[in-house]
């Protein structure tokens, strides 16, 4: 059997260059998830998204718990087998999307009623309901069940919602049915204010769970505030263990994040935007929607090794969503992917190399430098 | 150079098999095409609709010349590279479109005034400019512009309009410009009748085009009737020219047309059902969206090595149908394409072997069984 561990092999200043060991196998933190919210990460098909690069996928209790079931995907063989996902799985608890997509919730210190958003039927989540929705789903990293404070929130709210979700974390930890290679992350809170953070890293430590999360950021807060917010928290957290910045973020917050010592990260935004026609690029964004693109037939980015770069020109990815083709998508958000996945593997070759402050500082002037010229 | 050409090196009573040469490469007859209509096969990467087994793509006159338009793809390079498909190509000739799609249109000799159904911006497509907009497009098979014959038609009205697309497959010919490997097909009209169907054969022999385009059938008909045509049809082509049955269809239609000596089709079936969760299978179709699927581990076709065959069970398969995920009808897609692709190789395999009224015996076998029973 395998046991789960981290390995940390190399150190820039406070960032880490790692690898995670699950019973699916390994990834290389700094990681960045491949999003398969459905047991599907959209648009794409499994072996692509291997292709690109991705070593570890999310997906979501909350989605799942409602279709297809976690006892149906339990019957199919879990997760892995389900959507052909061979690698680790790391799967979140269902209380951020149940408090951003169900209907008329009610939260007590029991767990959370709700309705669902697909069919108006009746639910309860708790913190044992999602480790045992989390064990049949057979994920490798089981996130425990938090309350997903609302932003802006009173130093009095924020404070009252983290404990909740320590109590939470406690009972998550009883609940949590251990095997090898499997693990358990507790979610650090307290929204932007320092002194809970703390309060909330100490409880977590006090559990000595397999790793962190850090949650309630990248919801309205600002950049500055989140990453002010992450050299408060860190500092507090046991080194040894994975840090899991949770739905972050766009291509700098990730740098940033990543300089500040974070070694996971999740969000929908390479693939939501390849589906709406952003393109994430060595240069900045590019909307490929733009008139600008009509007849260029250069790549999207000359740099990226994507199916789109190495085989279409911007003409035709334009015209692709001008006409609502799904090879559009498709083929956005694999560049997307592809994006994420190399400047993944460019922060560990930067921290290997202790040069991740000139390859941040690198970064920062491509994203300045703007799109290349419009085609004349 | 290459010239453009059509060999059969092996017959089975009306059956041909063959193999059509040009300047993008060869395709096998008969064949079945890949429908790119605005230049994407819906849904697919060019690179999974080759390794289905595709050789030959086809694209649309009227589609492409409103959007990108014909200039722009001749700027681009021509369709080839402009969708990344290094094989032949056919583009229809727009006819069929400007009378179904589009807007406002009016007919006389000189050809059809419409408005786009995309913005109701007004063109001219006349025998000449179709001829002007597949060069421009680098198609490998143009087809003559015809005038799609309503559907019923009385003899009278039948005979007019198929005199017309006579009168314009002669001026077709007069303006297309000849390329080594490039061909220009006639199409065939005279809806159901015999003696129509004879003197369009007559009409089209007399100009001595590269091949024939079946034109005006599975538009309401019905298989027999349809049937019933192409044996009166067929003998009255020449038989050194390969002949294209246009927009058919499903696999028993193709199954009767080979047998009755047609070398090429095109459809948007395995595409568009694809998207909505039809299925064919070597046991009939399929609708992926019922419930029976739920829970059932098995593929869609035990003997399809598609991508959705030989990784996905029909439970996950359908679950991404039921989330609406991008995934359902792209692993759906590529499996009516490869089931199109195989059931063609098959033909061919059966034409060489002599034995097609043995495969198309079992082939109906097969599709009268019905589905595998469901999963309990």
């Amino acid at each position: 059997m395998t046991s789960f561990s981290f390995d940390i092999f190399s150190t820039d200043k406070a960032a880490r260059r790692g690898r995670v060991t699950t019973a699916h196998g390994t990834f290389e933190t700094p990681v960045f998830m491949a999003t398969a919210t459905a047991a599907t990460v959209k648009a794409m098909l499994p072996d692509a998204v291997r292709e690109a690069g991705a070593e570890l996928a999310i997906c979501n209790t909350y989605h799942l718990m409602l279709r297809p079931t976690a006892e149906r995907v339990a019957r199919l063989g879990g997760l892995h087998k389900f959507m052909d996902w061979s690698g680790p799985i790391v799967t979140d608890s269902g209380g951020f999307q149940v408090m951003s997509l169900s209907k008329l919730r009610t939260i007590n210190e029991k767990g959370v009623t709700f309705r669902s958003h697909l069919d108006g039927s009746a639910h309860d989540l708790t913190p044992e309901r999602s480790m045992q929705i989390q064990h049949l789903l057979d994920s490798n990293i089981t996130m425990s069940f938090d309350e997903c404070t609302p932003h802006p929130a009173t130093p009095e709210e924020a404070a009252q919602s983290m404990r909740l979700s320590m109590r939470w974390a406690e009972r998550c930890k009883q609940a949590f049915q251990k095997r090898d290679g499997y693990a358990l992350f507790g979610i650090n809170q307290g929204n932007i204010y320092p002194h809970l953070r703390f309060e909330s890293a100490n409880a977590l430590n006090a559990l000595d769970l397999d790793g962190y999360g850090i949650g309630g950021l990248a919801v309205g807060e600002g950049q500055t505030a989140m990453f002010t917010t992450l050299d408060s928290t860190i500092p507090a957290l046991k080194p040894e263990k994975p840090r899991y910045l949770m739905g972050v973020g766009r291509p700098d917050d990730i740098v940033g994040a990543v300089q500040r010592g974070v070694d996971m990260f999740d969000c929908v935004m390479p693939t939501r935007s390849g589906r709406t026609g952003q393109a994430f690029t060595r240069r900045g964004t590019v909307n490929i929607r733009n008139a600008r693109h009509l007849d260029d037939p250069r790549p999207l980015d000359e740099e990226c090794g994507c199916i789109a770069c190495t085989r279409h020109s911007r003409a035709y990815v334009h015209h692709l969503f001008r006409g609502e083709e799904m090879l559009g998508p498709i083929l956005l958000t694999a560049h997307n992917v592809q994006y994420y996945q190399d400047l993944m593997r460019d922060l560990r070759h930067a921290i290997e190399a202790k040069t991740l402050d000139d390859f941040a500082a690198a970064f920062h002037e491509g994203q300045a430098r703007g799109d290349i010229e419009a085609a004349t």
